[in-house]
């Protein structure tokens, strides 16, 4: 199966070039040819005026969590916890998170994302949908071991890997995810450690995403939490630290030591009030960092766009520094540092021998005008329904805008349907 | 001239009702029946899944700016404005100000936009502009005492205020624009307030945009850039205030009690590494605020549903309150909050007797999805590219996400033409 896309912009070794074509063989990136033989391909895609990129890349979510989409928000993060989170949380099932997960599949492909990592439960139908919809994704079934179900979550997630990774074609990976240091004690975060050196996985994990977290995990165990996953062997397992807001230069040093890579969610730390994650100085010491929305309880969607332009403004300000994350600094966090952060290491690039996920996004939109710099407009202008086509693994899934392949009036139905079940329940 | 907008979710006195009706008879707001009969109306707009918000107002905007979007990004803001905008300013001419005026109005009105308020040059185009589209606008000739033409820019600006203010069927107000207290001495603004107190114009103004600016004021005049206005007369005027990021508790006393208005402009104000303008503490003493874009070089689009979403998120962070801005507040700011800024007392509500500017979002993207709280979803969810009709003093602009009579191809080739003529005179 070859598929050929024709005459775009695209981004690769760091800059932008007008009329390019990239060629595609099965799953893979096979060359950008510069005199091409129409004959000689499956599918020829038109992309004129269109830009192509390495496919989005969401390194934190909790997928099915769109459920909980608007459901309680402007309130304290325990309040939101113990009254509204959790108890319904107590209620999902395999059929409310299939659904609520086909929902936020289809927004993030929509929104030109061709990967994710997710840690959240049932994650059989987490991974069902993954398989069905097409898209890539790092999973983890996620594990508190201070709940009554620490072990058997141990357990489930030695099943789910032995029954996922690798699986639909290579698009599933499977790691272990402990949920945070303040919901796993040490001897369990050991068990987790030891069980991630048996299968071969890596670790998907909170640190240090609140200042109270941070300064009660220092008050019990004497060192911070980075230097107390350092000290548990979590880091030797390879991980994805999700948030990283509240660390100082030596728990930098240790995370650059040990290859930590940062799933920065911007838009979720600036809505819990969690604070302003350092990624300027994470990034001059060579810390891999990608983008994350979280889930869309606290979000509330899933626009990885969003998040590339929150990352692009807020450390500005934040650093009262104009040059700090510079557009392709940008664009990069949303393309090749995310799929480093997921650990890929033949996604995220347009390069030949490459996996073919790419986005293709429309540039007639009235904001992408005058044509200036295009990297400035990707960066500081676009916006996410620009997005017109998706490849994942070499297979077209959003084309024109619309999807090749998904029920949408199915999906739309099938989460007010679960969302309605679920909150009927409580 | 009779039209109704039928079956549609309203956002009125604070809260979302869902499956009314608004009346319109001519340019205003005639009620909100139960019962219809189609008979009565010219045009009936069939709104069901759509929800009806005040148009969106954009507070502080310098349009023809957009032939700058991208052209010189991630730079140190004096080396931006000495060595590429200011030579290129001074090359613009009425040709290009018109071109790039129509272009972001189109972007605005693209994104729901339907009354904003402007500061540049070449204003007679820019009202040009204003009055063949359609939209609503609060104009000022930008004066630099400064300069050698500060005196022609105070003569341009009466000129400017006999023959524009209150034209376009009333849609066009006229204020005055000095620049700000660095680039403006006392006597110049002396001057400007004489006149504006001559013509019972309203003043729109840059204040406190950046630290160093403040700093210099208070070495220069041993007072507040604040309290030297004041002392001035300028709040005694009616004042819009751009920016005030670096405000304290004693300028806050004054803002408060002048009924100066405040244009919030966060993603102008974090990409140039200005800082986080104390919102929350203006809206708590009473302080009218509403959102702006900023021009188009330092944004990079004048999508002021991104601004919203802004407000709403990075002054939880930076308060470290996740209570701070809610939902409701955020679209406030984008609504009401706007049009008062720009001293409208019957724009700015869906209220019989207003003005009709209303903006139709588009509710079936899947970030719409589950309907939880549609508050909570226009606020933290929704997407410029969302809004689906637009209407302005009762007129319809946008339909269908499609511009009723605004020629786009033209646009966007007269943007490029005049981008083009402008750059290759450099």
């Amino acid at each position: 199966m070859k598929t050929l896309l024709k005459n775009v912009g695209i981004y690769k070794d760091h800059v932008i070039s007008e009329h390019q074509n990239i060629a595609i063989e099965d799953t893979r990136i096979s060359g950008f040819p510069d005199v091409i033989h129409t004959e000689e391909y499956d599918t020829i895609i038109e992309g004129k005026g269109m830009l192509a990129t390495p496919g989005f890349v969401n390194t934190h979510n909790h997928i099915a969590m769109t459920v909980f989409r608007s459901y309680a928000d402007d309130m304290q993060l325990m309040d939101w916890l113990e009254k509204k989170i959790w108890p319904a949380e107590d209620k999902l099932d395999s059929d409310i998170v299939y659904a609520q997960t086909m929902l936020g599949i289809a927004e993030m492909i929509r929104c030109g994302t061709t990967s994710f990592a997710d840690m959240y439960f049932f994650m059989n139908d987490v991974a069902k949908a993954v398989s069905e919809t097409g898209i890539r994704a790092a999973l983890c079934r996620g594990m508190t071991g201070c709940t009554p179900s620490g072990m058997q979550a141990l357990e489930e997630s030695k099943t789910f890997y032995q029954n996922w990774n690798g699986k639909a074609d290579g698009r599933i990976t499977v790691m272990l995810g402990p949920h945070a240091p303040y919901t796993c004690a040490p001897d369990y975060l050991r068990k987790v450690v030891a069980l991630a050196h048996e299968l071969h996985a890596e670790i998907h994990i909170h640190l240090c995403e609140t200042k109270g977290e941070v300064e009660n995990i220092k008050k019990q165990y004497g060192k911070s939490p980075i230097l107390l996953m350092d000290d548990l062997g979590i880091f030797d397992c390879g991980c994805l630290a999700a948030h990283c807001v509240w660390v100082d230069d030596a728990d930098l040093e240790i995370m650059a030591r040990k290859h930590v890579r940062v799933a920065h969610n911007p838009g979720s730390n600036l809505k819990l009030a969690s604070g302003i994650a350092p990624i300027h100085a994470m990034l001059q010491k060579g810390i891999t960092v990608g983008l994350g929305t979280d889930g869309a309880s606290s979000n509330n969607n899933l626009d990885i766009v969003e998040e590339m332009r929150l990352a692009a403004l807020i450390h500005k300000a934040n650093t009262l520094d104009p040059l700090v994350i510079p557009a392709e600094t940008a664009v990069n966090l949303l393309t090749e540092g995310g799929a480093k952060a997921l650990g890929y290491t033949d996604v995220g690039k347009l390069q030949e021998g490459y996996k073919a996920d790419i986005t293709l996004i429309d540039r007639e939109g009235l904001h992408w005008y005058p044509k200036n710099d295009t990297m400035s407009l990707l960066a500081y202008s676009a916006n996410s329904l620009d997005v017109d086509t998706v490849l994942v693994d070499g297979k077209v899934l959003l084309r024109n805008k619309e999807f090749t392949s998904l029920d949408i009036d199915k999906i739309r139905f099938e989460a007010e349907r679960t969302k309605d079940k679920l909150f009927s329940s409580l």
